[in-house]
């Protein structure tokens, strides 16, 4: 198969895609990116790199990292992690109260926010020096030490973390946090502020990809039973509410971030990542979702 | 690998297992059923038909039905159907109608009850003869033509239909119903009384597993693409409000139903049925999930 | 004091009112009305009848009619009444399914829909004729024998009546309605469907102030402690999702229909109607609760 | 009418009564209080004070403070008070983030917990001195210069507002919280943390009884027109998801707070306080509920 002709004409068409999304305007500073930036990268367990586009240019991660956090705490921890977060869909916008209330205080799965509160909690008691270990631990993935985060992006999100901060303020009332409401907050805002590219995105999730282990060196990161339920929980829970239509569109487990990244992985085939910064009105990027609906359209692969 | 090795480990396991869980009893006739049945039935595509316990016997398939019915409607129309009801999972019990209301009527997916009634209403507008058609249907995919329904089930189950009806006159008041009431009651209960064995829904569930065609004569039942697409609904809504454990136990597109059958499928490996009467408080059988587990674990496959 | 004079002043002031309001149009007989309707009629217990516009035409008391039908089952039936139906504001919409499902089909109070359904299955249990039985007890409150239903408005009702049947559906099955449901549903609509005119209600509601007796010949029609427990429901339920807000500017006990008319009754001193057919967002007549709120300043009485 | 005699039978029947209920225990502060401490204060406009048991003995005022505050911000604002709280029954248990999310975090009235912060939130912006100012209303109404806060209650709902913190912090997210969240938590838990006898608070409620004026020497508090309106908000929203049922059963204005203390006022009649700490399961004195139900009935006077 010609990945590069099928990137290819996926890139001819998305210029010729009208899109209505718009960019994330909730944080003064993300609202400032170009919105036609667009930039895609292939990465294949047999046949290596395909890309167009900025493809190397950093962006903010935003909820991707949601998927780092996970695995990191998931290598730490035990089936005990899962007492305090499901792994249920949602079914409701990403950021509602309303569900967590029902559900005293444990969040229905780790990739809505309150989920990744908790997560960000878990680590904060599991690691010595959790911004350190953290960005150590995407470095080690990626082998691209120079990946930090984006400063003015950190500070932009602190100033309206408004409903974060209610939604840890309610689950410690439920017993569900163990550290201070505002060093869990802090840490978490640190992990969505990091940047990277397309790129280093798809070199980051080949461990989904690729059993676990890192392709270039089969050093195993995750255990093959604990990669499988991590994708299992990208299937069900990587798109808000919209993760039963991008399973029925694209057939792929994947994560999104509202800096216009999605990331999604075929067992032992390939990671792929798309940027293009604006979302639909669910949340997601509009031309990132047709991409990969094309991408497994034109390969005729999914794990369906 | 010698599955027959393990099925035998997962029957030894099973009489072992102790299960808290009760046999479904909204509908008399449902509750004298034998909680001690227990069938497995494995069909692979490459090695054929694996089993244990009372894999020949039938029962109420119930919810599993509604998979057949979504086949068949989408076979009849296009996309026009996702019109009428959503493929997002549901993130709330079985049969609520909170989340019909808030969403204007359009039921989340075809798999809960509210979506299988209005994919019946769509198949009596479609259909002449939507009883007898849709028996030909699952006569067709399992060739074997004295499958029929429990009368005594479809009489028992219409006196109980009131919570039914409630999501039906909500949904026609949305304007989402165009025929008679009684008409789609009447219709999606036979559907659910449909008596069937582990072995006739292994055979069934085949051309999920095999692209949408039947094993024995490469039949093309139902496009590839709307194939992918009926597994990507199972795996993110085939199970209530346990979809995501499921999918991160497991890992396998699938469907139950309370009767306490399970069907899942491994696209291009095989199709399975375990059917264990006792219900888990979500309203799966318990041992179904367990014995599903089990076998993702020790095949070492799953579609992740 | 002259409420001859208020009443005029009142008037003059409604003519000049800007109304964005409009008129029911849920079903079609309702929206033939004309608009520009006006009439209120006041009835003291010391001094007699006010009125201006036009007070003596009848018009659909849709809603109005549930206070009658709870003094009715009332006057048959002790506290166990209020094992059906609860008597706490909604704080929903009138016609609002999630709640009843969260509590169990137990309506929140008499005068939303569903507390109605059920006070019409109660009625129906225990009268030999309920239509009959219902229109005598109008007509021995009013001494005015003509009233009676629109049969337009009951039959243009009948064909929009899916959204009680859900909810009756719903609460049969939680095993709170006794009846068949279409007995109860037309029994229901009748109810709504009888037409009166602003002096008939005026009559009909100065029971309620003037404690449980008929003015005329002091019968005594309900007793005085269940008298004061109507207006307590009145008040706290009266109108919809707006009791706070009527009782916060008008301060008095009363009830409103989506036909546009709104009964109100200050204990000890009047009964009084105001009908105007065009209706705010939330369902009540939008002058008729502008003249009310003049009427308790401009005599500055309120029970409060 | 003997009122003294009327509370001597409350008296005893309170004594014989069977409590099931429990005192609050989500502050451990609260939890230490003896929990068959019974008093009652009646203070009638014509003749004076009417009291038994332990009247003079000071106890947590809690949500009863929700109404000096209300008053005292609409004695500082018009009504663009309302425009930042809304004045409906909430229809849900007290302390719910589920409406409050639904409506954009304007909460449904200044008588649950996010109505009353947000009313702390107006005062601070009102007031030089928040706290010192707030008690020296009390101090005003009431003519008693020693009331003040009980330090210890107050350190320890500090250290259980999670909750609280939540709530702020979702509405701060919706724009409607101009202050420092922790300055607003702060004054809120103040005013909680009040400690009044029944006697005292009898004496405050008097303005609501008497048009707003103290009744020693007539001094308006606050006008006529304000305090029907705050009545009228008691009525309907005075005791959590139990307004309704208050109403029904006693007919009066009041308010209720989880020390186990209850006022309640009849317009131009009297103020009354009853006070015993064992709550029933919706959050409000269970003697209390009683014996002010025996107070209307005894005395036959009810606002309707």
């Amino acid at each position: 198969m010609d990945y590069q002709q099928i990137l290819n004409q996926i890139e001819d068409e998305l210029y010729t895609q009208k899109s209505t999304g718009k960019i994330a305007s909730y944080i003064p500073e993300l609202a400032k990116i170009d919105p036609h930036k667009l930039g895609m990268h292939l990465y294949c367990i047999n046949s290596g790199h395909y890309h167009f586009g900025c493809n190397d240019e950093r962006f903010s991660i935003q909820s991707i990292s949601k998927v780092f956090a996970l695995t990191l705490a998931m290598s730490l921890l035990g089936d005990d992690l899962f007492k305090r977060v499901d792994v249920e869909p949602s079914g409701n916008p990403f950021n509602s109260l309303v569900q967590l209330e029902y559900e005293q205080g444990i969040p229905r799965n780790p990739f809505i926010n309150a989920g990744a509160l908790v997560i960000s909690d878990i680590l904060i008691s599991q690691l010595d020096n959790p911004k350190k270990d953290f960005l150590n631990f995407i470095h080690q993935i990626t082998d691209e030490p120079s990946i930090t985060i984006n400063t003015d992006v950190f500070k932009s999100e602190k100033e309206y973390s408004y409903r974060n901060a209610a939604v840890l303020n309610l689950m410690k009332a439920f017993g569900n946090i163990e550290n201070d409401i505002d060093t869990v907050l802090d840490f978490y805002i640190y992990q969505c502020s990091i940047e990277m590219s397309c790129k280093e995105l798809s070199k980051a999730f080949m461990i989904y990809a690729n059993q676990g282990k890192k392709l270039i060196d089969n050093t195993q990161i995750i255990s093959l039973q604990k990669t499988k339920r991590i994708n299992a929980i990208m299937q069900t829970c990587g798109f808000y509410d919209e993760a039963g239509e991008f399973s029925f569109r694209v057939g792929l487990p994947g994560k999104s971030g509202v800096g216009g990244g999605i990331v999604a992985i075929h067992p032992h085939q390939y990671a792929v990542t798309i940027w293009s910064p604006k979302l639909n009105p669910k949340g997601n990027s509009e031309l990132g979702m047709y991409a990969l609906e094309r991408l497994t359209t034109l390969t005729g692969l999914s794990i369906f």
